[in-house]
């Protein structure tokens, strides 16, 4: 009950803030005497802080003091491993990032153990900076472009992009006392997407292509990760079902129109650094092969995407991930797809849109992960 | 709080029973006086029955009294309006069918007022039975081959092998007090599914065909619509995208495929009747053609099922209402495509399978909701 309650007064202020503990009694219902016990102990462990209010001139009497959820304290890591980068970022309590770093780096076909060990060395140096910061590191989770199951936690099962099967990440990690929690860089990117959108949407489709092309669907305002964590899989939805054949044994998949290597290998170009940003540039000076390429693989995940609207009428689309930065190519065709096969209810194309984040969106959502627990049950904060 | 109580007994004797008063006080930890005031509610209301056990000599000491739900009282009312049929069903509390109705009757393209008076007509021969039987209808959800808005209650906004357009219930129902709340007939065939299977999934996709193709997505255990309620609409998947074109404006939609209209024409059969068991006699006398458009039927939904698991990783797929009757020729295309297409996560072939119920599935499903509605809160019942 009491656990119930913190989350309640520091979800309140959070939504609201700047309040007083009288303004959150009265919305939460709660007395004033319990409301101000609360907030003391969220005080003592660092997740809400109390200052004078600034007089905005419009109330009577002295000016009263007011909660605000804490710039400093309790934190939580992402990192990422990507196909050519690893990244890590600190988000505060608030959801603010305040630490970004992301170093290329090819990772395909390396060992495990190696890779891991880099991204141990980033995440302490985020730390390292968050710490200057005055932030604390309350938990750490690790964006991977791969499947992790439901059951098995700690696990990587899969990440065939990096060439990783069942990777246990506290067999490689240096130090114990910081493994973190992997997680599908999808999944997080659309958690991301949920917590800083500008209009919230509370289902919808998350797409985040590159090497591979995945999905994360948030129903309800939930990850929804399917019964055993496969949800989201759209790459491999047969869009020409004659067509290509695909590593995955089946023909016509998605990723052979409109994962990276394909639009490359359509676009007539070598691959070289990261490919997402060598299309982007070709797109914009306008060579045709490349703006062909991303036509052809815009329509594709539009017949993709019609397959998604179909089976769980969102309420919108997002390209996410790395794709976002070829949304202004990408776009056009998707809608018009949209436009010619969603015909049976009512479909905006407005309802298809890029995300601001971008690339940033995964290793923000996996930093994220850990500030949300902390949210829902403040009595995981440990006393500063 | 009363209500949570009573709704949790009533659940646990649903569950459980025979459970004596006692037994229901271990289960859910309430005292035993708590319990036997519900317990005496509950049977007031209709909702239990109290007898004395049949020994089953394990027991030391006299027999005691046990709760059952009751096989009497409060009821619901399931009714059907199909292409081909009109189908009333009346299911006690337990969730029984104890009453069945099912006319042949061309629906598509009549006065949806004439439809609906008859539907009334054949409603009242239902309740007029049921009361015969000592059963109260309580409730009366109606399952139409169409779509229902989540917002607009009472309206079925297209039902378009009916011919409806923004057909409002109340406008024709001819007794404003037995006026029934519409619903997709596949959303109520997967919600019968999940009442009466064998072995319960918690997260499938239950398809239901014949005219168009419909699928119902339950999820966790509850029926998912969709943000607007238009989840699961399975038909306009485009299945060959540079397919024939479809009467919904798109090409190669699935309907093209496995819609009873074009297996028919593809078994080069002429319509007369009931289309799909025209297609199982065929079928059962070993007519190549109609084999051979089977086969092709299989294949199709296949690769919209593929787009399904792919997306939802559901625990598995029925394949329920009409079709279930072309399993035996379904399944095997089916099966064959799933595991050609579904490669990069465990599978099994026998996570597809038919459903026991078949064309009973929906008017059974219309029944069963308003007995839900009566068991997650008994105060609904009205005090007999």
């Amino acid at each position: 009950m009491r656990r119930r309650n913190l989350a309640l007064v520091l979800g309140t202020v959070a939504a609201h803030s700047p309040l007083s503990r009288a303004d959150v009694a009265g919305r939460i219902g709660l007395t004033r005497a319990a409301v101000s016990s609360l907030a003391d102990e969220l005080i003592v462990r660092g997740a809400l802080t109390e200052a004078e209010a600034v007089s905005s001139g419009g109330r009577v009497g002295r000016p009263g003091r007011v909660l605000a959820v804490s710039d400093r304290g309790p934190a939580g890591l992402g990192l990422e491993i990507g196909v050519t980068h690893l990244a890590a970022c600190v988000a505060d309590l608030r959801g603010e990032p305040r630490v970004w770093r992301r170093v290329e780096r090819s990772n395909a076909g390396r060992p495990a153990g190696q890779v891991l060990a880099e991204a141990a060395a980033l995440a302490a140096e985020a730390e390292a900076e968050a710490a200057a910061l005055g932030l604390r590191v309350e938990g750490r989770v690790l964006a991977v472009p791969g499947v992790v199951s439901n059951e098995r936690r700690g696990l990587v099962e899969r990440a065939p992009n990096l060439g990783w099967h069942a990777v246990g990440l506290a067999d490689h990690w240096p130090d114990p006392d910081t493994v973190p929690d992997p997680d599908n860089e999808a999944n997080l990117g659309a958690l991301a997407e949920y917590w800083h959108a500008e209009r919230v949407m509370e289902t919808f489709v998350h797409v985040s292509g590159a090497a591979g092309i995945g999905a994360a669907l948030v129903i309800d305002g939930r990850l929804f990760r399917g019964a055993r964590g496969f949800a989201g899989e759209l790459g491999h939805i047969p869009v020409h079902p004659d067509g290509a054949p695909c590593a995955c044994g089946s023909r016509g998949c998605l990723e052979q129109y409109a994962g990276d290597a394909a639009v490359l290998r359509e676009a007539g170009l070598t691959r070289h650094g990261d490919p997402v940003a060598l299309l982007a540039e070709r797109a914009g000076a306008g060579h045709a092969p490349t703006l062909r390429a991303l036509d052809r693989a815009g329509r594709s995940l539009g017949l993709a995407l019609t397959a998604a609207i179909d089976l769980i009428d969102p309420d919108g689309l997002v390209i996410g991930g790395a794709y976002a930065e070829l949304a202004e190519w990408l776009l056009p065709s998707v809608r018009a797809e949209l436009a010619a096969r969603v015909t049976v209810r009512p479909w905006a194309s407005e309802a298809v849109r890029a995300s601001a984040l971008g690339r940033r969106g995964p290793v923000l959502g996996a930093a994220l992960m850990t500030v949300r627990r902390l949210v829902a049950d403040p009595t995981r904060l440990s006393s500063s």
